[in-house]
């Protein structure tokens, strides 16, 4: 039995999130039929962080098991021939079995997008939120930093999240400006169900002048999601990057957060 | 009666090219659906490039004439909530009749977004093209600007290219990486059929090493599309920018070309 570990992307607005389900529409459901058909049997995936429906992924790591004895190149390849366009596995790594794609990462690297234009987006419809007012991303990149370091977040939590504590511990949180397109860097030990979607919402009432960026660190203390922020559609939302212990020197982790610029429009 | 102008932006893999047909599945086919809504007549649009299926464009330009009279943010907001998701547009300009979306067009700008790496793209499937070698830049930027200037461009041609003659003024013409993209522009008068897919191709010989840059203007010379290189898939072209005589002073219309940069992994 060996133990294999992907770097996979995908895009979420064609899937019904990562979680296998009975209908077979999800990212998982796709990828573990997939990997079956090069394995010769049937496997089961393990994944560091399951998105929602909409949610995207640039850098998303899943492991399984096999008895099956491949090269890498056809974990990557050859699966690849047996998955949709909007799915691809970016590498892969044998590892021993103490490696466990969700306990042993460490850090998150999440990126939200979001078109600051009048009109809709049409060519990155599904792939880019919308904001129709005009946004100051000073005040947003203000209000961010104040995010950073060891927070109770339950003021930016859905009712639906799972989590066993609120406390996270935010790293980086960054808003940066290109062109109409405004990013929102966030990289955390963990994220809260719908957290980064909520974040945007709270960072977007700063942005359009409705309240100051201090408003950001009174918004954490109340810990009250019912203060906050609509939560942003998943359109814009990426899991950009996981990060594991160096020692597993997988490629890509997230330790290093390469976010490179795509040349469009 | 009134003529208008509009901007128009959409997802050409969502489309089967731009000219209407009667299974009514192209860009016009919908755009004229929507405008003839709001008008409340039957509206014909001309325009200014016509793309092919799968192709892409930021900045088309069409214009169609009505009786009706209305504010021009119902020719963009009204418009577009009878638009689909993949087409939006982006603004609109009354103008007289003088005025012909594809007579006065005197220079067009076109981008191709290559994605250069082993694994094809996921997130971007559709909306970029895929070349798995490594190429390199600085050769075919050395390569494109051997384009540049007044050229029979027969050896770029579709057989099926319906211009009256091969020959076009180029007036830039580059090549830029950024990250695992690589971006093609071209601003000329007028481009051929399949013009810039075939340069494109060309350009990949010259990135992958097969011939030096020099060889594109030998090419250029043979006039003759058989020695050419393939003819690249149209998800990465873009048509970016149609260009007016100033006096028109439509919005974006390409004689500044602004290409900001999305923030994309």
């Amino acid at each position: 039995m060996v133990r294999i570990v992907l770097g996979v992307e995908y895009a979420g607005d064609m899937f019904e999130g990562w979680q296998a389900q009975r209908h077979g529409r999800t990212v998982q459901d796709v990828l573990e039929r997939a990997v079956s058909s090069i394995a010769g049997e049937r496997v089961k995936t393990q994944v560091a962080g399951r998105t929602d429906t909409g949610v995207h992924a640039t850098a998303q790591v899943t492991h399984f098991d096999t008895t099956a004895v491949r090269p890498m190149s056809a974990w990557v390849r050859g699966v690849n021939t047996h998955l949709p366009p909007s799915v691809v596995v970016r590498w892969a790594r044998e590892v021993d079995e103490t490696f466990h794609a969700r306990f042993l990462a460490y850090e998150r690297t999440y990126r939200y997008i979001l078109f600051n234009s009048p009109t809709r987006p049409a060519i990155l419809a599904g792939k880019v939120g919308w904001f129709h007012v005009p946004l100051d991303e000073t005040l947003m990149a203000d209000a961010a930093t104040r995010l950073i370091g060891t927070h109770d977040f339950s003021a930016f939590r859905a009712a639906a999240c799972q989590a066993k504590s609120p406390i996270k511990v935010m790293r980086d949180a960054r808003v940066t400006r290109v062109g109409q397109y405004i990013a929102f860097d966030f990289r955390a030990s963990a994220f809260l169900h719908h957290m980064v979607r909520n974040l945007v919402g709270a960072l977007v009432y700063v942005g359009k002048g409705h309240y100051p960026p201090a408003w950001i660190e009174a918004l954490l203390q109340t810990r009250d999601r019912v203060r906050a922020a609509p939560t942003f559609e998943p359109a814009g939302l990426y899991l950009c990057g996981v990060s594991y212990p160096p020692n597993w020197s997988l490629p890509g982790d997230g330790r290093i957060i390469a976010l490179p610029q795509l040349p469009l429009l």
